[in-house]
């Protein structure tokens, strides 16, 4: 009977993960749950699908357009989420009775964007957001960029640099240029520097009503960094000075700098930077993102700020909080751009034991029990008689340390690959023995 | 402004995860995870969208029915995944050539059926599966049952046991009952006998074309659980004596619980069970189910089976292969049902920080870092400076072992909340007092 092959293939923007990036996914995933776990951050999670009215109208409408939202076969109307900010205020709201705040969450999982795919863009991607909930003040925005730099320095990816801002700096002299009442165009406007240049984003500046003068005021205040952030305070403090919140934007990154350093008991990675804006409306305080630094191109590894208000669509409740999101995939992905995805050791040494057709499986079954429970040997008992070479062979292709094959007269035949050398011993012994190999490697 | 509050809720089916459950399942995970790498599996990740046309046609028409599809912005038919195992066979298909087999792999992720919700079924839930591809052959089989007994061992979850059965045995019995190009009606009917008892079973079955004569042959061979293991295999036997498809199906059995039993150093907590069918099309030997004993109402935590043509669909190259889908969510969900969901202890001792107006916060930044830094401790800030009692209050609410207090003359104030003890240290001593302190307890 001929059947038809359906042709293998993801959709655009979804990627598989293969084995040697799912490493690297499990060790950045570890290091971010050891880390959030080490702040008392406790273990959330979201469901993918929410009702679309949920999810909409937060984030604002760019993302709406992106979301991926559909009819249920009940006839609601649901999507994917978005990110993982917009359900954790919803989950905060609808679980406010039960959950002690300040409260202290960490979600990991997926969100879904129809955006346009590109290099290290992806539909479909891994994030992990951290949170304080319920609580004013820089105490819980210092916890958290210490929680950013302590999880991305031990993720060993190589040097990143967090770039921080304070909305209460943009806002103060938004009001200074009396532009108060145009704050979320504007914002988005500059949040764009990046991508399309100061002479667009002052055209698209001027569109949104801002005077020639004030664009100009705008671009050279975002385009201050100099070379130390003490320079950049200086700088930026004469310019929002006579905003008492301009003001307290500069001394509040001042103090947070600070404080994160302490934590660190090093200089902080991060760069006061007056152009981030980061373009969601919810922010209201501190706002930052990270960028590795042999990848700066390649986007914004992670990014949060300061909500004031983020529940307030679901609840009459004042929700201030805090938070970042940790981008896995996008990590993964600048990783592999580097060339460095692959680059993480094993973990345990490899073991594969070979058989033939007449041995005494039971006993090579208790062999790969005893050797898995000496130590730090992951095995694999090769799962047919098939030529003893080809076994070998797999054996190499999977980079095993240690290729085991039980002789006729019931002693194992080591072969250790790293030295070329063999060994022998009964089976009982062989644990023993690998463990020594092993260690005296 | 007043301003209109949407009710935060969750589709039905659709749950959120809470702390105490998001610690339970974090848990499971590592196990999980620990497990198979163990046995030397690599961690992989397909999307959660795919093509409609890769995902269905494989896992049966009602499959199809439960899918949540829509067309995306692109006017693409798409849909989530229903289950781990066909998008499995889509990478394998795809990424065949860079593959080395026999191919072991571990996939931890949801999956979406749009099924009727009740207790302890989602539409959302948690699934990591496990296979090994490209070898037939009992010792893959083996090394399958031996990871799901080891890791639901290992998970600390009660006491369960796996039921066993082979598709050799039934389609050697259809086969001497001249039913062979009947058999995934057959096999479907027989599968609800536990939803539905053995008459609706044969009423099913007569609507299948099968005499009654024959109907009853079937129900008494799966109904025919004995007290032992060796008891059933030698009554089945019996009854699959002369063909020789049944005949190799009962020796597989005998033999795969006899390796299993060999690698867990203990008889295997696996019940050979005729009645165990598994209504997937795909599965053509061992097919197998666990459920745990104190919840045998609460439907299998894990389940899976041999497929010798998985990939068909998408590729001309035959890959068999084993493999097992453990239900996180599933296993979540009895635990809750049990009360037991919660009862897992912290790994480490959790210690809260207070802080006043006047605190030396930089001090009380590096004080955190360094008592994270001298052993298990999880460490929180209390992230305001509201009054003392409102954060010694908290840290109690929160399960902390240990509330400081920095006082104003530079000591720290350790309260352990054990003992109900005071003592107090210069701030470089406190890692020191608390490691003292906690291992004391």
């Amino acid at each position: 009977m001929k059947r038809t092959v359906i042709t293998p293939r993801t959709l655009r923007g979804f990627a598989d993960v293969m084995p040697s990036a799912g490493r690297r996914r499990r060790q950045l995933l570890e290091v971010l749950e050891e880390v959030y776990t080490s702040f008392g951050f406790e273990p959330i999670q979201t469901p993918a699908v929410e009702y679309a009215e949920i999810l909409k109208g937060k984030g604002g409408t760019e993302s709406d357009k992106q979301m991926f939202e559909f009819e249920d076969k009940g006839g609601r109307r649901v999507a994917l989420r978005f990110d993982l900010t917009v359900p954790l205020a919803r989950f905060v709201a609808q679980h406010e009775s039960e959950l002690t705040f300040p409260f202290r969450a960490y979600n990991i999982g997926y969100v879904w964007r129809g955006d346009r795919p590109q290099r290290g863009r992806y539909r479909e991607f891994l994030q992990s957001d951290a949170d304080i909930i319920g609580v004013s003040g820089i105490t819980a925005d210092a916890e958290i960029l210490t929680i950013i730099a302590t999880a991305l320095g031990r993720m060993d990816i190589g040097p990143f640099t967090i770039r921080l801002n304070n909305r209460k700096i943009l806002n103060g002299v938004l009001t200074r240029l009396e532009l108060q009442d145009r704050v979320p165009p504007v914002l988005r406007a500059l949040d764009k520097v990046d991508k399309i240049g100061p002479a667009a984003v002052a055209d698209e500046l001027a569109g949104a009503g801002v005077t020639a003068a004030a664009a100009q005021d705008l671009l050279a205040l975002i385009g201050s960094v100099q070379a130390s952030n003490e320079a950049t305070l200086s700088h930026v403090g004469a310019s929002v000075k006579g905003s008492a919140e301009g003001e307290t934007g500069v001394a509040e990154v001042r103090e947070v700098i600070e404080l994160v350093s302490a934590a660190l008991g090093a200089p902080a990675p991060i760069r006061f930077d007056p152009s981030i804006v980061r373009g969601l409306d919810y922010y209201t305080g501190m706002v930052f993102e990270a960028v590795h630094d042999e990848a700066p191109g390649a986007g914004s590894i992670s990014g949060g700020g300061r909500y004031d208000d983020l529940a307030s669509v679901y609840t009459t409740s004042r929700l201030p909080g805090v938070g970042v999101s940790i981008g896995v995939s996008r990590i993964l992905s600048v990783l592999d751009g580097l060339g460095r995805l692959s680059d993480l050791p094993r973990d345990r040494t490899l073991v594969v034991l070979t058989q033939d057709l007449g041995s005494d499986r039971p006993e090579l079954m208790r062999l790969a029990a005893a050797i898995r429970g000496a130590g730090p040997f992951d095995v694999e008992l090769y799962p047919a008689a098939v030529k003893h070479a080809t076994q070998m062979k797999y054996g190499d292709a999977r980079g095993a340390r240690f290729l085991l094959t039980l002789d006729a007269d019931g002693t194992m035949s080591v072969k250790d690959m790293e030295s070329g050398e063999r060994a022998s011993a009964a089976p009982a012994g062989v644990p023993a023995l690998l463990s020594k190999l092993a260690g005296g490697a």
